[in-house]
């Protein structure tokens, strides 16, 4: 009835009946009630990946963080802050064929978070103690009931090839999208990227190309693969 | 001739052939080329006070951290990230009539930001010290060529009229505009504010209201200073 209605709204193609579950965008991580850590992650490419799913008719669960790009209509949204908010998301949708993390999760949180606002008037600066953030691609690949396919994502600087193969076998996922985000592609922030995908197969480089278009390349691949 | 054009095309009263400069929006301060520290303030008030400006008639200077609010048309628009940078915009802008001084600056940077992103690999936790940024307001306050008219900003959790009076003392500015943001005041990233103008005169409550309505106040207070 609603299911139906709903299921009749997708798209029809050749994800049709598969879920998939998207992460995007940064995390916030607290210092205390007015301050926070962030990284310069758009959710753009997230959020790309999540339209391109739903135009091959897949149902997509889209996890994301406070990202600078609106989700995607006709996404089941989920909205987090932190790293450990994503991660609880994450368990909670895991139920899933495929899954795509392409959130830039922050490595580290704030251990000593303040519940007040810290005072600009006492004497001596803050010291911020850190604590290392669960790791949500490695926590789901590890799970007994991992979706088929995993794909992570690699935003390397230097030797993008080698740190990202290294990065596969650690986590322990199928593919890997692997980016340049070195300052002088430009990529970071910007509407085009540069990606390799990295499977047990090996390393196959995709041309510079639009994020639109690495989304549907993404897409295309996954619904060959679940297929 | 694109001067006179450029101020035919602005709208007239009483703050006609006044300049104000205005500071709006968060700071972010970096860690490394993919993360930073921000704060949070959306840049709804700056960006409500300078439109209010405007629409008396003024010139407005407007030095914007990078704020989620778009900034206003019409304005001198400088577009700064870090605390340094706005410090930098504001003494090249200085020579103007009045100064509203209302971004959320941040008071700390990461005195060992670094130029590499900072791998997770690494087997320790980051360690990030601090240093005092430069505090915009006093700095200008303490100027020989101060604008005749210098507003402040204080955002309080607690005892606001206390600490807002001491910070106008201790800053050495004309007013201060303070508001309470604790969290149950809904203030924070909300469309209301609920303010206390501070003076030489003492405090002077207003009722809770728009952000756009205390920014029309204030500017109507600024015409009558200067007027």
């Amino acid at each position: 009835e609603i299911v139906a209605a709903v299921e009749g709204a997708l798209a029809d193609g050749p994800l049709t009946g598969k879920h998939v579950l998207v992460t995007s965008g940064p995390t916030h991580e607290p210092i205390d009630p007015v301050r926070y850590i962030a990284n310069r992650s758009s959710g753009a490419q997230g959020t790309a990946i999540a339209k391109a799913l739903l135009a091959l008719g897949a149902r997509v669960t889209f996890v994301t963080g406070p990202a600078e790009v609106p989700p995607p209509q006709g996404v089941d949204l989920v909205a987090v802050q932190t790293a450990r908010e994503m991660l609880e998301a994450v368990q909670a949708a895991r139920d899933v064929d495929a899954g795509v993390f392409a959130a830039a999760v922050a490595d580290w949180r704030v251990a000593s978070a303040s519940e007040q606002k810290i005072k600009k008037d006492s004497s001596e600066l803050p010291v911020l103690e850190f604590a290392e953030n669960p790791d949500i691609l490695a926590t789901v690949c590890a799970s007994d009931d991992r979706p088929a396919l995993v794909v992570g994502f690699a935003a390397e600087t230097e030797n993008v090839i080698a740190h990202a193969t290294a990065k596969r076998a650690r986590k322990g996922c199928d593919w890997i999208l692997a980016n340049d985000v070195s300052p002088a592609t430009g990529i970071m922030g910007g509407s085009e990227n540069a990606v390799t995908l990295i499977t047990a197969q090996g390393a196959e480089d995709w041309p510079r190309m639009g994020k639109d278009e690495v989304a549907a390349r993404l897409a295309q691949k996954i619904a060959e693969a679940l297929g």
